[in-house]
């Protein structure tokens, strides 16, 4: 992920990856729905814009974008099956519930499973359609990729502090880079050495940025936190802080078969005195299985390490879990075993130069399949940020905290998650003493209002009271339920910090124009991603989700719901007019030289093909797309009577013309409107950042952009020369 | 589309085309929106079903469906603006219509659009996936297409006509094949020569049938027709029978500049006095025009025919219509000259042997983007039915007849539209006349009701009625509107036959239990498309478009409305009990000797893959495919309750739960059944063909199964030994 947002924005990246080839089995396998959300809005690039690839009789679907070619392949989980023991029966379905339920906002709303291998191959065949975009793939090998290539060590120069090992992390990260004796010193303070593994050549690198994103042994995380090699990697300035259990679990990815009715559905099953199991399908008939591995067996207490687990005792635990159900393993594609942990990064960052994200930060229990999904989104976070600050546009200062602020946050609910969740699960949680003096074991837990699905049945048998199940059924369905929101992606919430104008927030309290934001009856929360909503192009009529109009290529997503037009003309005119103005952020952070935000700017959208307004162009300013978003429909005005920044973008004007069954409003008139909670009569501006998160919510009005251009005082600086790239 | 139905039964084919290549460019580009439905259909093989794609880095793309292929690559139209003469604007938008208005029940509703060499990759493609599946690839070139080889000449052999330009068509196709003196009469009896266009070696080609999809100008037309080369193409026994105009048009294929609004919708544009341009937006920024050449320019009268009409002339046509817009032409991808003709073949068959379709039967002008769609479909028509008597099962006197019988009716439907909207859109329709005196003009037309867009508003200044226009603006957006149905390919509608069981047909009025057929309240008929919906897949919970659940396999769609379970619990004994009867259609027609429908066939689907009821497989008659659809929620029963045949097709079980916008119910509790008109407590038994036209609609009770058990006996016959392949 961090490859592949590097390469749209175009940089100049070294990719490294100490295994000879990418995984062919096994590993992580779930993606969750705001992960699709965020890969289509990543898109493809290739498509249409290699004519001659049939010509060549090559692929015509390189760069058909990550998430299509996965969707292509894996199969989805709609729905999850609680399996217990009860009173009649050794194993009944206990309850159900929506992977992701429907009051969950969300185009995908299901999980995807497939190997991943797959996944990885999905990301380098779109990596490398960039590259090939950027110009940039000519002496690298596919993906960009330099394999096998291991990490050695790092340290930051001239930044002051002269090494991670002494003093890395007290530095401040302040933009003002001394002067080093080495000219390299100011402009890639990151210096590390890298080992081929073929020829075991060191090679020293210097760059400007260092991403470690080595997982949960990370040898970049042990480098910078100063400890050494072989003195144990907790000793270090940088502290892997958490808890681990001696719960031991197996994975198998099979070909089984069974009469067990739900094998296509992901369960969760609690046997009576066996451990549990939870089952996942997969692409190509393939099924996952997790497999508690330390409770005794047949209640004799045989307790399996990490070393002792085998494959056969892994396959014979799972064939006990489903009784009375039939389990014949067939083909066994991988298996593996794991130790439930908790334990988050103590820092994410040297320097503010060296970064990192995924396991390395963060290392939990794989059963909520959140793992490769917010480690993914890690770097998808930091990558739009190195962005703004390389081209000109951002401050370094502000910006680049931001990163550690955001996913730590992230982190710290997903593993609050993961350890209520996976105990539960083992029937080790607080709630294990519980379990005997329950009275309310029943399948017929009460039905959340927010959850229409499981509110609808769970009409089978539930466990009966009186069973001493290992584990609390009721209260881990519970957590289960509760927690869909974060699982899905969706929940994923970022705090008050100079990029989210939150109410009370340090934006708002600070500005002048302060009141402005957050105009009442507005429902999109900044910190939090926008919802999805279909509206009309007017362009072409197309029908189109204004989500992923805008693809990710830096760029601001400046929505101007401009609501009634009779009623609001005269305000997009104001607004128009002010950004044409020499102080608006349109003008002000502008990127110098004819800068790119991303390797997607040369691609002109039909609307800039056709026109012929050639004196537009040179007005564009890559960092910043206006969506402008009409309730009056379009059959009553034409888009070049909007006014400037409006028309220019012709491509992204939008009707709200197409029905919501969220939103049932009389006559199906502007149910995004409505959705977003826009006064028709005054209209809104949405400001939404480069990853889809809402920035700030003004009205449309002169306090509202003034009160934006606050805002974007806050993070962007005035580029005075053509950055360094 | 021939050779892509054909693979997919897993025929021995030989493939020829004339050309060294696939198009490269232009000619037919618009699929409509049924034809992506059975694009759809068709789906894709390959991309789950070879492991070993990634390891070995082939495309995992390749099998992806034609359909998928080519949505990724063409642009979308939705809407289609009218443009004419106003009283105060030279040129003004009068009207605007739906491309596919929303009365219209389909899943894509608009056209795609993207040149032909894109399409025939599409198709080639995935032919080369199937040809892999079946091992029959090796030994031919890529989708298994000989190039450059053309037809010469071809006969019939034993059929009872002993040389097609004798007296082939009055040959009766009785299926009794005489036996001749060469074996290979009674079993290969159609013979052919074609040519090596590179060595011009002649071969000499025996085979069971020739299906000639050879154009407008066909050969294998003119060969069975008895005429000679030289000798005039409508000479012979087959004429094109029909009516041509002197109406010239230019078509291009460019890049343009323009200020005109609508450039990315599909636009019919009439100028004053300058004539006609229908422009399409197409794929990588491309525009299609076609535009008017016969118009005198100026009034003047200057008249091109198809010799003199040039690229420089048609551009320069086009620039004028569009005044005062702005066009700028640049890259051109293609141009070509065609003149307007409606015409017919008086036969489409030689002994059911030789088979015509396509431009071949039917030629008419290319503007309502009908006649690839059209020519496509002719030939997936006839191969199920191929495929049906080749395999034993079906009756060859009953099912060929059919073919020509289905789809002359479209043919002709096609033509009677395309005439007057051709001649309309070019002034030169009876309207012509009645325009001058015409006092209703305007855009003001009345609103149809079935129309909510068009019903919305044309608000712009309509043609005042006093301009003298070429061509009647309102009569023209009137038959536009009017076959839309049609012209979306929804409507394409087949009249009684033994396929079809259309109330007061023959298989109704001859059967004893004919008063079985077509209950009252339901809402299909037989000889329409099934018009679709969304339904949760019991196995996994997926949520699932019914009509596509059963990709085209050759298998006859056996749904099951079950209604409500408890009410219906009996009936669906019952029927299952029938089914495992020997004389049920599912036990009576089936192949002998394991030969497969299609080469689908040995894909296991997850439910199949998992199941350990071994015994039952052999059970399986890969011509029916039983889809059960229950109302009651699928919470409150098991998949392994259902009796038989419901339960032997476990993926293949659904609940009606999802709600449908076109169906208001309250509670959304069962859509589905109350889109068809079924009664939840009695049930009901759809029948759809392998082409997803409905055949037969009885209720779910004794005298419907037994009316199923005519229907079938009409046109199947049992299988005594094994096809030869």
């Amino acid at each position: 992920m961090a490859s592949l947002c590097l390469n749209t924005y175009g940089f100049n990246i070294l990719h490294i990856d100490d295994r000879p080839a990418p995984s062919t089995a096994g590993r992580a396998d779930g993606i969750q729905p705001r992960t699709i959300e965020v890969l289509r809005n990543i898109g493809g690039v290739g498509i249409l814009d290699n004519p001659g690839d049939l010509a060549s009789g090559g692929s015509p679907f390189k760069g058909a974008g990550v998430a299509k070619k996965m969707i292509s392949q894996g199969v989805r989980v709609y729905e999850v099956a609680f399996w217990d023991p009860t009173d009649t029966e050794k194993l009944a379905r206990t309850s159900r519930a929506a992977s992701c339920p429907d009051f969950i906002d969300v185009v995908d709303n299901y999980t995807l499973l497939l190997h991943q291998g797959r996944i990885e191959h999905a990301f380098l065949d779109e990596i490398e359609a960039r590259r090939v975009k950027a110009g940039t793939s000519k002496s690298t090998p596919p993906g960009g990729v330099q394999r096998p290539f291991s990490f050695k060590t790092c340290r930051t120069v001239g930044t002051g502090s002269t090494s991670a090992a002494s003093a890395g992390l007290g530095a401040s990260a302040d933009g003002s880079i001394g002067a080093g004796s080495d000219p390299l010193d100011a402009t890639h303070p990151v210096e590390c050495i890298i080992v081929d593994g073929n020829t075991k050549k060191e090679y020293k690198i210097r760059s400007k940025y260092l991403l470690g994103c080595d997982g949960a042994k990370s040898l970049v995380r042990r480098a910078i936190a100063g400890g050494e090699v072989g003195d144990g990697e907790w000793q270090g300035k940088i502290q892997m802080k958490g808890e681990a259990t001696d719960i031991v679990w197996g994975v198998i990815d099979a070909e089984v078969k069974t009469d067990f009715p739900d094998i296509l559905y992901k369960t969760l099953i609690h046997s009576r005195d066996a451990g549990s199991i939870m089952t996942i399908p997969r692409e190509s008939n393939l099924t996952r299985f997790y497999v508690q591995l330390q409770a005794g067996e047949d209640g004799k207490g045989a307790h399996y390490t990490r070393d002792s687990a085998t494959q056969d005792i892994c396959i014979a635990r799972a064939k006990k879990i489903f009784e009375p159900f039939q389990l014949e393993f067939g083909y066994v594609d991988w298996f593996s075993v794991y130790q439930i942990g908790q334990r988050i990064a103590t820092n994410y960052t040297l320097d503010q130069r060296v970064f990192l994200g995924g396991d390395a930060t963060h290392t939990h229990s794989p059963k909520a399949g959140q793992g490769m999904n917010i480690s993914m989104l890690d770097m998808y976070s930091l990558a739009w940020k190195l962005n703004l600050i390389e081209k000109g546009v951002g401050s370094r200062e502000v910006l680049l905290p931001t990163y550690e602020q955001e996913r730590r946050g992230v982190a710290e609910e997903l593993l609050k998650f993961d350890s209520e969740y996976s105990r539960l699960f083992s029937g080790r949680g607080p709630s294990l003493q519980s379990t005997a003096s329950s009275s309310s074991l029943g399948g017929s837990s009460t039905p959340t209002t927010d959850d229409p699905i499981s509110a609808k049945a769970p009409q089978a048998p539930g466990p009966d009271p009186g069973v001493k199940a290992a584990v609390d059924a009721e209260k881990f369905i519970g957590v289960f339920k509760k927690n869909a929101f974060f699982t899905s992606g969706c929940g994923a919430v970022y705090f008050e910090n100079a990029l989210n104008a939150l109410p009370n927030g340090s934006v708002v309290s600070q500005s002048p124009h302060g009141h402005a934001f957050n105009p009442s009856g507005g429902t999109l929360i900044a910190g939090q991603r926008l919802t999805p909503g279909k509206v009309t192009r007017v362009s072409d009529a197309n029908q189109v989700r204004l989500q992923q109009q805008v693809k990710m290529n830096g760029a601001f997503r400046i929505h101007i719901f401009a609501g009634d037009l009779p009623k609001t003309k005269e305000r997009l005119a104001g607004f128009a007019k002010w950004i044409d103005s020499p102080e608006s952020f349109f003008n002000l952070y502008r990127p110098q030289g004819g800068v790119k935000a991303s390797v997607l700017d040369g691609v002109l959208t039909s609307g800039e093909f056709h026109s012929t307004e050639v004196d537009e162009t040179h007005r564009r300013n890559p960092f910043f797309a206006f969506l402008t978003v009409v309730a009056t429909h379009y059959y009553d005005w034409e888009i070049d009577h909007l006014p400037g920044c409006l028309r220019l973008y012709r491509d992204q004007v939008y009707c709200d013309n197409i029905p919501d069954h969220r939103v049932p409003v009389p006559g199906n008139e502007a149910p995004l409107h409505h959705k977003y909670g826009v006064d028709r009569s005054q209209g809104q501006i949405i400001v939404v950042r480069p990853d889809g998160y809402v920035g700030a919510v003004v009205p449309l009005a002169e306090e509202g952009w003034l009160a934006l251009s606050e805002y974007f005082a806050g993070f962007l600086v005035r580029s005075v020369s053509k950055p360094r790239l």
